[in-house]
């Protein structure tokens, strides 16, 4: 593998996108409010803690079963924004776009952006516009920032999860990694899978007014469970023991992967978060999940331990047990 | 022209750049925040007013004479924040990277990025890499927000200039286009030309501390001053009236411009500022931008009349007068 130059991997949200981020970016850019590597910095602004954050969106194609690159982006920024305890209430919108895109796909994306951001109550307050010759870039690249206020009572982070936690997830996963597959030249498949593409704030909220203890919120995007889990059980020193069993994978999404060679574990979300509380919350976050509509799924998939330290394992089906592994990040590149 | 495509000079900054937003972007996401389109939405956070902005860079070749993307990103944040009167705090910076970059040169971006961020009191707090295949972009472009506390005792934008108000810049124009123009393959010219990219903040600071009645600021990018006093005119619904022997053009941008057929007024700055200030103010915040680094060769470039309102016209030296119109935006694609 060629180490001077930046392959495919270094932006698939695992080992080699935290070793470029560590290696590269933090040596150079570090500070204490960079350090932590959550989904949003924490920022006090006026004496409040708000959450501030950022992505770019890539995805291939960019219209996909259950969305498109426009909602995505709008989905992503609340999710990572509602994760930290934050309400989402500002976006930027910077497109980037080729020379020759249709007006009339870039209208489609602008509705859908507006109408998931109206749904959501936030509101997209500065933008940006960029144009590149034909070739130099693939139809659009959207890229938001997100602003909200906390209102979670205590600091949620990957670094705050604690032994003895519950893991909960709000539904199966897989599906968004999977639709967009679906629609990709050269592995088309038929598959009645469409995108979890969903903002997540309802849910999020709903958890936090059960008054329970929550450590920690993860959407798990690129890398799938898998990568959120192993950076939490990094960041926290803990080892979170996962049970296949328990994890929600759907016919369609677990027929696909078997296809392609996948771990769904490794699969992108865009509409799932794992919610990491104390052990006694766990029924009635678990309970206030259930009644809401992005949470009637929601399943307890396992628990956080002491030991071992740093590591993630899978207590099979068949009564083994595997240590999950940060993905590398070369399976699915431009899912989001 | 084809009008149901994206054209190069929709990127442009120009009046095409402005159709777009005003008939495809506002109709479908207004909101009062969004409205103003100045360099920064204002935002209330804890009871205090922040300066928000977002630009994405994509400008080729990715290092120049005077800078490279990193500074640019950097400076281009810092100063979208600073003419709205509001000291810059927090950034992201999101990467879009193109799978063979080289290490090296991503490294090199950084430590520009680090260096500017550190010289501008400004943090780095939150990021995103992705990646795209090769030839899905072109090295790479960077997508920053900023976040900034308001400082100025009033309400800075665009279409708060009046009539009487005297125009002020700091240095010469065109130094960034051109120094950016003569890298490109094709048109490549021998010039000692290069970018004025520069973090404004102090400068701005320094002109806020006289107290002067200031009613806004703008950073001529995109467009140059041609597209920023036209937009303030139009805003404003003022007649802004410049004289071109106040201009100041240094004799290699000249050469360059009647070279390439360009006007210097439509060239793009990365390091300047245009000041609308009460007419009894200007001495005061002339003197104060003087004594500044950034602006030792500051003048005062025109003046803003009730007449003809959303109007700019040029004095030429010889004492004719022609009327200054927004851009199109072909130009110089790519210059940021």
């Amino acid at each position: 593998m060629r180490r001077d130059r930046i392959l495919l991997a270094h932006g698939g949200g695992g080992s080699l996108t935290r070793e470029l981020i560590e290696k590269l970016f933090l040596a150079r850019l570090e500070n204490p409010l960079l350090k932590p590597l959550d989904d949003s910095a924490v920022l006090v602004m006026g004496g409040k803690a708000h959450a501030f954050t950022t992505d770019s969106y890539v995805v291939r194609p960019y219209i996909f079963p259950g969305g498109d690159i426009g909602k995505l982006a709008v989905c992503g920024t609340i999710n990572d924004l509602a994760v930290m305890g934050a309400r989402p209430l500002w976006m930027s919108l910077s497109f980037i776009l080729e020379e020759g895109l249709l007006l009339a796909d870039l209208q489609r994306i602008i509705e859908s952006i507006g109408a998931t951001a109206a749904e959501a109550g936030v509101q997209i307050v500065t933008g940006d516009t960029k144009v590149v010759e034909r070739g130099k870039c693939e139809g659009l690249y959207i890229n938001t920032a997100g602003l909200g206020e906390i209102v979670a009572p205590n600091r949620l982070g990957a670094a705050n999860v604690k032994a003895g936690d519950a893991v909960i997830i709000n539904g199966p996963i897989g599906e968004h990694g999977v639709a967009v597959m679906s629609q990709r030249e050269g592995i088309a498949f038929q598959t009645n899978v469409v995108s979890d593409c969903a903002p997540l704030w309802p849910l999020v909220k709903a958890i936090l007014d059960t008054g329970a203890e929550i450590h920690a919120m993860r959407d798990p995007t690129r890398g799938g469970v898998a990568a959120a889990v192993c950076d939490i059980a990094r960041a926290s020193n803990v080892g979170i023991r996962l049970r296949e069993d328990a994890l929600p994978v759907s016919r369609e999404v677990r027929g696909a992967c078997d296809l392609l060679g996948f771990d769904p574990l490794t699969i992108a979300n865009e509409g799932k978060v794992l919610v990491f509380c104390r052990t006694t919350d766990a029924a009635k976050v678990f309970a206030a999940m259930r009644e809401n509509p992005l949470g009637k799924h929601a399943c307890v998939i396992g628990e956080v331990c002491e030991q071992p330290p740093g590591t993630v394992t899978l207590r099979t089906t068949i009564g083994g047990e595997r240590i999950i592994d940060m993905p590398t990040g070369e399976d699915l590149p431009r899912i989001c």
